[in-house]
């Protein structure tokens, strides 16, 4: 079972470091929330849930270094914590919503810092047992929409990795269909520039025992046209109101090369993805990353010194290219916008 | 101006070496045609336009290399090394289009051994000769398509390094709209798996003072959603009877995205890229290259080890996709059998 983050006795965070996976397989300690949020920055650890349960434990390391017994001067300070997790990264909304979650756990009637520190660290704990619940269920939700002998195309990783672990969220219905015996097959983006496909999703799935071919981005689509790919299931960074998704740069041309050759598109996401905040993907802020990234793969320069580099991270797939959005409470399909809300009130 | 292939006054072949750039400039020298053969394979040399031209470089090479003044022989013996090098790579037809144009400038009249060896260099010298006359009079003839300030998208790399230098293909067309000053940009996919976008096309670009960004595959969707782009331009490595076109893996993706968003999709390649002899693209065999390219970049391993990897060189866009393809003889428009057909008898 793989463990993406966890939190010690101590409450420190500890987290695979997704940066040189598969290769080397490291457990990053952080023992301040300084060192938290820069995890998540340099995407030691990376994926929208992962990010969340992360930034959970980091505001509760946080608030368990402010040296106070003054409750007012506690909650300033606990203040400054929460910015600076939630300054981390731009678009995954679940890293606001896990700081906002433990905001509202701080609003409770405390009689003193340390009891208000201890009902921290139980909020943040919560917040990673009930990811892992939520993606198993998430995974049952979605292994209906799989059938048997499928080949199942996914960009980026939505697994384990991308979660506090175990299951992940699109890799989970691909995991759940596995378990129910539908004998999968799974296509793997390698996912520039970050490689998380080929680092991450190809080693997941290995680990599961599950078949898995690994091919570049720009493949996907003359595999789709040859017929070898029967569904595609991604995960999100963040869902607006009406179902348009942030997700890993590529997703969008996935799901219109999925649309053309008429192969389902399936988006794999906990509610606390879905901002209800936003109308539409217009919302979405879409992080720029440096561009390194794309000019260097492992320390070797590919690209000429000074060339002009674009590196956004994720990009907006609209509502109609998505055939169903899964969740930990069921399976929302056009129009959206009414069968979130209900999943968000059920 | 950039020289990609040239032959010696002995007869070698001189090749910049494209596996390395852009961080280092390197010429290779291939002394005989088993080299010259190895070079194409291994893609030191690659681009439809340059192979063809390299091909005849490399049978005329052969053919200096066969130590006999005895003709049957000789013949005999020819024909091995137009096997060899005809034997390098399946896709790019003006291979075979050159190995084919050799062995015909061979079945002359000839008085003598050393006779039919100096017509077959002056062949090779011929077809370099007419490849960089070919390529400005295409560039010329699609920089119509071009207006003044668009955004042109292109993929792998089809300039001066796919031809036998100065300008290319599908670079050519923007080269000659640069040169009538019509203030034209350029993106560039960094077309993995070999990267001939980020590492020769972006390199090109900047050396003839064109303004070009460097994405990765899976951001021209992106881009395209957003406006930026206004024309695709790219080569060919086999175009069929009926438009069907070879190209460069991830090609057939940007041809599909460039439709949904109502962008012009051209092809700009020689004649010599048509193959009249197959109806459709379902005749061009597609090339399956060694998956350490798609595993390693630069000696740096990026995915598991073991991990199952697919890598099509190529994919095939289907003529419906394409506003238009430019040639040396004119610019070719739907029904590409009738339009192709005439430009052949041209």
């Amino acid at each position: 079972m793989i463990k993406t983050v966890e939190f010690t006795s101590e409450g420190y965070v500890l987290l695979i470091d997704q940066r040189i996976l598969p290769t080397e397989e490291v457990v990053v300690e952080c023992r301040d929330y300084q060192q938290v949020a820069e995890a998540i920055r340099n995407m030691t650890v990376r994926g929208a849930p992962a990010i969340g349960v992360t930034a959970a434990g980091g505001v509760a390391l946080g608030a368990q270094e402010i040296a106070t017994a003054d409750m007012a001067e506690f909650k300033r300070r606990f203040e400054e914590v929460c910015d600076v997790i939630a300054g981390t990264r731009p678009t995954a909304v679940n890293l606001f919503w896990a700081v906002e979650r433990m905001k509202k756990a701080a609003n409770g009637n405390f009689a003193s810092v340390p009891e208000l520190k201890k009902a921290l660290r139980a909020e943040a704990d919560a917040v990673l047992k009930e990811d892992l619940a939520i993606n198993e269920t998430m995974g049952n939700n979605g292994a209906g929409l799989i059938a048997a002998g499928d080949t199942v195309l996914t960009h980026c990783n939505a697994g384990a990795l991308a979660t506090a672990g175990h299951f992940g969220t699109a890799l989970g219905v691909i995991k759940a269909a596995h378990l129910q015996g539908k004998n999968i097959k799974v296509f793997a983006d390698e996912t520039r520039p970050f490689l998380q496909g080929a680092r991450l999703t190809a080693w997941e799935m290995m680990k599961e025992g599950i078949d898995v071919t690994l091919i570049t981005d720009n493949m996907a689509g003359h595999y789709m046209k040859k017929g070898f790919i029967q569904k595609v299931i991604v995960g999100a960074d963040r869902i607006a109101q009406n179902g348009d998704t942030a997700n890993k740069i590529g997703t969008y041309t996935v799901a219109v090369m999925a649309k053309t050759h008429g192969i389902p598109f399936y988006v794999a996401a906990p509610l606390s993805t879905i901002d209800f905040a936003i109308p539409d993907g217009g919302h979405i802020p879409i992080e720029e990353r440096n561009t390194r990234e794309v000019s260097h793969v492992g320390g070797k320069q590919l690209a000429p010194t000074g060339v002009k580099i674009l590196n956004p991270a994720f990009d907006v797939t609209p509502n109609e290219y998505i055939s169903a959005i899964i969740t930990e409470k069921g399976v929302a399909r056009a129009p959206f916008q009414q069968s979130l809300e209900a999943l968000r009130k059920a």
